[in-house]
């Protein structure tokens, strides 16, 4: 070991050190032999062999592209965070033309480098909207600019005073008959608006919502796309005030901003008049043609939502997983294990507790990727209905429950498994730390959590007093009758489960996910429409009923899809096939004891068997136990996304870990700065005393 | 508003924007009016007129101190924050001269500035380790340079591989009888001792625990006081490599380091001696006389870490609280609210399920309060009885328990608030991101809440094999005793409520507590005792019962602290006394809501009851509803220590907003730094196009 350095000499571990054997790299290795299923042949499956080359081949490049360098991602601050994502937002243009990337291998590259930028919602908001909403003079004008980055756009709705309810947005955009403009207001300082991912620094253009007024008629919130910066020099224009909103919890590499518009004009081309229309000069109002058009897009960026989740939890649940392989404590004195002769400490994922806290983020893993999968099929089938005039309103209305219902739990996991990861959880370099930061938004925005299941319970309520008056008939894209039917069938029906095996059934499983959440909606419907209750009363209710609802969804759809989808029902998949239904079932067991309390309230569950049902869930995180590893290395996450000193593919965590501390900047020189200021003026007035010498000594 | 500013002009809102009324202010004044008791009795009955005046004071003189300045606080990255911790950590020794405080007045002073800093652990666990393990001889040698800042020591007691497995540790000192030192060394990396608070930059000793080795024997861990930087100059000691561990989830103001021993050799005096001792030169080992000397400590830092969450909680749900009255969102059509003759919005903790989020989390903190008080009264009993022989085990044990399930409550809480804050609780100017980041590792430190509920549940077993074979008797201080006692007569009683209004009885509710938690302590002492199942495999349920041991222990001192303190049964509290019984019951039945599958499991409760206390919960949401205010209000935190722009005392969440905004270094100029190398080149690149003219219109 060095000493006494040189003052500049950075900070830097023993070459010759190692961990404690056995190391991470065994460990895992050990993991590994144990799986009774072939791990890339599920990763196929989820991925198909194409997606899976383009990833390798877009990762070589990545690594190699210092505007991609991850190692001082969790070292910066606010600002050096902010010009990284510039960088890679111009970069990855380049990289485009380099390699002649598609839409996909563009996705996959974001994918990985795994951090928001500013230019972000100017390829998710602003252009899908310009696409969606702009006339074809308009595309010219705004929408080819925008492709080219001539220009560069943000999309703001969201104001300082208001979010869920768009109704009472402030911003005003006035119609001026003389001189064809729109005259776009902030009357209030809850008017500015807020959290406009890209607005603070890097946009010049804006999709503005603002209420429109022609004629002194208000005629609600509409679109306007406007100039904000000049394009010359990036100077705000004339009547704009533009800023940073400054500091957030995550989501650090984005200047999310405001701007208010003091009677700022901008042309009557500024309306975005694909569906309505403000005509000149008159000013009469076009309303527009069908208001639920919007609707498929929205589900369908819901189905992607919960895909988003499975890929959250995974992660999460990779990185808590290999670790817990790879981490020692104790030693188990019922199963005392050895290495080298010597009675060894007990690598924490042997234990019955972090099991439980581990099989069960797995299995929320997978479910959600069903669940997922499915709503995207079924929104395909719902765009060819909506076409033959029908609606999948089942889909619709159960995609808000699920958006909330995955997205909480996401968040929770991620914290779950960071706190699974003990001590080093705390660390940035766990990986974990970052991903929460980033990810909670997902709970309030697209749809606060709370918000969004008030839209599923109302359909839920609606099809309920529907089924009651026989106006519905079960559909195969309406389990909802279904249950609602059953349930009605017999409202005192009683679980028939009499031994912790019987909970295996698939069957007598989801039959209680769809009684229990019948029950909720019938005693809901029944407090409302016969007790007269009002809503507000019952929001406590109505957040319960969608969420039953959405776990009724999360289990069918995952016992349905093993069941039915020829990929996991081919013979040669018969182990992989046995370890996803234990996962199923995992899930399903572990979320009933969650929620024991409303399977007891139905009537349906009784203490005996939920005693069964928890010996159950114990003796399926026995059996899952040893694929623990290998079901989250399916999902093949590549070290350079993972980020994490922890969650490596090797197992070398303590490796990582500390060449990961080496780059801290205080570990730069011996003595930091700071030190001649604070702390040498209180140890020098010490050195003259008679402490000196006897500490000296030392 | 001002437009096409000089770019070095910093972006500044409109002065006489305002927000659409009624204002922050209003809707506060309206709030505190309704209130029923009086706010300032309960302030003063929770900390004393002293206190609050000393804190008066002291608030004056940190307001004007720029070492105690916040208003960078959420802007500044890693090193920034630390080194203003340590300017905090040098002019904090000077306000204590010039204004001559003491402990106490440090302590207000260490609770306004909010910030843990570099010195922390030297105050925390190095002088008082010294205090409680050295020898008379040592304390001068160490003590007294500590007590003057000539050395700042740090706590070395974690490793890289082992947190909470204190007989893993790796770090050894072996003995040297020739030399009559200590060769301190860490065999391997993970080794290491790691995340030490202090160690990385600032401390020049460390309390080193070690594998005290003498002739050969290993006698386990032992402290050890040790110098490892110079004195002169702050380089590190030849034989020690020191560093900082890197960028943690929050606590970056504080240098948690890591160090490596390579044959490091120290005198003998560095072996703290006041129990046991190392004779020289023959290196005899002679042992402490008494282990159990240290535990009256331990739980006395527990019983200050319940009330530390009382604290957490109070100020989280003071900043959702306070700023749920001011948020208006949607109008509630069964309840409009009119303002300036046009109906206005309705402040969101009007909404039931608003109430349903921030009530229960007001109740919380009483429930910690009074809690923490009573541990307080109860170790310094337990003081009393030691010198008498006696220990009070109960106490101890449940202190462990506590202390995981109320820290793990209040991380939970804390961001349960921060999302009913809506989108702003997502900004750091909430002030509730930087308390998560802070907290969070409570739940890890001071023993794994996991880890920790084994020590509960081991006593709660063993308490009740002596209740069933007849050899504990219950006692005052031994509610344990007197619940399983109650539940072994009869192990069938039925929970005996018939109306809703039962569900306020308050023996009836600290027997179902009691109940729930024997029950599940019985099914466990059978699942081991008799069906022979390892501790292994029992953790879960394991886990269980100690916290529905702890949940009895809240809910019944709870109540009983307000049946006996003669501060609250005074007959002109009466009113006061009527909100806080409100909160203990909600505080009670929300705990039954949310645990409702256990306490079903028991067989204690039925659906029937389970409804009617839903029903009583809402009932109590609605009469506490017009104290939410006053009641987070009574905590008297100042804005100053709240740093909050949502949580403000006047309500002026707009105008503070916008201002702090104001600060974010990214304003400080019209156009950033990064525009000219990655915005520039792309968007001047359309200057030349068609595009332009059209673009150039607007």
């Amino acid at each position: 070991m060095s000493a006494n350095n040189n003052n500049n000499t950075p900070v830097r571990f023993p070459k010759k050190s190692v961990p404690k054997g056995p190391n991470g790299d065994i460990l895992l290795a050990a993991e590994r032999a144990k799986a009774t299923f072939n791990v890339k042949d599920l990763t196929r499956i989820m991925y198909s062999d194409e997606y899976l080359r383009k990833m390798e081949t877009i990762l070589k490049i990545l690594e190699n592209e210092p505007a991609f360098d991850k190692s001082d991602r969790y070292h910066q601050g606010r600002s050096e965070n902010f010009f990284s994502g510039l960088w890679k937002d111009k970069r990855i243009l380049e990289l485009i033309e380099e390699h002649n990337w598609d839409e996909e291998d563009l996705k996959i590259a974001n994918f990985l480098y795994d951090m928001v930028t500013p230019f972000g919602l100017h390829y998710d908001m602003f252009i899908p909207t310009l696409e969606n909403q702009a006339s074809d003079e308009q595309k010219k004008l705004f929408l080819e600019p925008a492709l080219k980055h001539h220009i560069v756009g943000c999309y703001a709705q969201t104001e300082l005073g208001h979010g869920s309810n768009l109704r009472g947005l402030e911003t005003t955009a006035t119609y001026i008959n003389e001189s064809n403009e729109f005259e776009i207001n902030s009357p209030n300082m809850t008017a500015a608006k807020w959290w406009i991912g890209g607005l603070g620094v890097a946009a010049n253009y804006a999709i503005v919502i603002a209420r429109l007024i022609t004629n002194g008629k208000d005629h609600g919130p509409h679109p306007f796309c406007v100039q904000i910066r000049r394009l010359e020099d990036h100077k705000p224009m004339r009547g704009v005030i533009i800023g940073d909103i400054g500091p957030k919890f995550g989501f650090n590499s984005v200047d999310n901003g405001f701007i208010m518009f003091d009677h700022y004009c901008v042309p009557h081309d500024a309306f975005l008049a694909k569906y309505s229309q403000v005509m000149t000069p008159s000013g009469e109002y076009i309303k527009p043609p069908n208001a639920k058009l919007a609707y498929g897009t929205m589900a369908k960026v819901r189905a992607h939502i919960v895909l988003d989740v499975c890929t959250v939890i995974a992660r999460a649940a990779t990185v808590a997983v290999r670790y817990s392989a790879v981490r020692k404590q104790f030693v188990d004195a019922s199963n005392p294990r050895k290495w080298e002769n010597e009675v060894m400490e007990t690598p924490i994922l042997d234990y019955t507790m972090q099991q439980y806290r581990l099989l069960p983020a797995i299995a929320s893993a997978y479910a959600c990727y069903f669940t997922g999968q499915d709503m995207i099929r079924l929104f395909d089938i719902n765009n060819l209905e909506m076409a033959k005039g029908n609606f999948l309103a089942d889909v619709h209305a159960s995609s808000s429950g699920l958006k909330s219902i995955t997205t909480t739990m996401a968040v929770s996991i991620i914290e779950d498994m960071r706190r699974a990861c003990g001590g080093h959880g705390y660390s940035m370099f766990s990986g974990l730390g970052m991903l929460y930061q980033d990810y909670l938004p997902s709970t309030t925005w697209e749809g606060d959590n709370y918000i969004l299941t008030q839209q599923t319970a109302r359909y839920l309520l609606k099809t309920y007093r529907n089924v009651v008056s026989g106006n519905a008939a079960p559909s195969e894209y309406n389990p909802t009758v279904s249950y609602l039917l059953q349930y009605l069938q017999n409202p005192n029906a009683k679980c028939p489960g009499e031994t912790p095996f019987d909970f295996l059934n698939q069957e007598m499983i989801i039959s209680a996910f769809g009684f229990r959440a019948a029950y909720g909606i019938a005693k809901a419907a029944e407090s409302i429409d016969k007790q007269g209750r009002s809503w507000n009363s019952m929001l406590v209710e109505i957040n319960r009923i969608s969420r039953a609802h959405c776990q009724y969804v999360l289990v069918r759809t995952f016992f349905v899809s093993l069941q039915n989808d020829p990929r996991f029902t081919k013979p040669e998949n018969v182990a992989l096939l046995q370890v996803l239904r234990h996962l199923a079932c995992l899930f399903a067991l572990y979320t009933i004891e969650q929620e024991l309390g409303e399977f007891f309230t139905s009537g349906y569950l009784n203490s005996d068997q939920a005693a069964m049902l928890k010996d159950q869930v114990i003796a399926l995180l026995e059996q899952i136990r040893p694929n623990a590893v290998a079901l989250v290395d399916a999902f093949a996450f590549p070290d350079y996304y993972l980020h994490s000193a922890l969650g490596r593919y090797d197992g070398k965590v303590y490796e990582s870990y500390t060449r990961m501390s080496e780059g801290e900047p205080l570990n730069q020189r011996q003595v930091v700065e700071g030190y001649e200021q604070f702390i040498k003026p209180l140890v020098h007035a010490g050195l003259g005393s008679e402490a000196k010498s006897q500490v000296s000594k030392l």
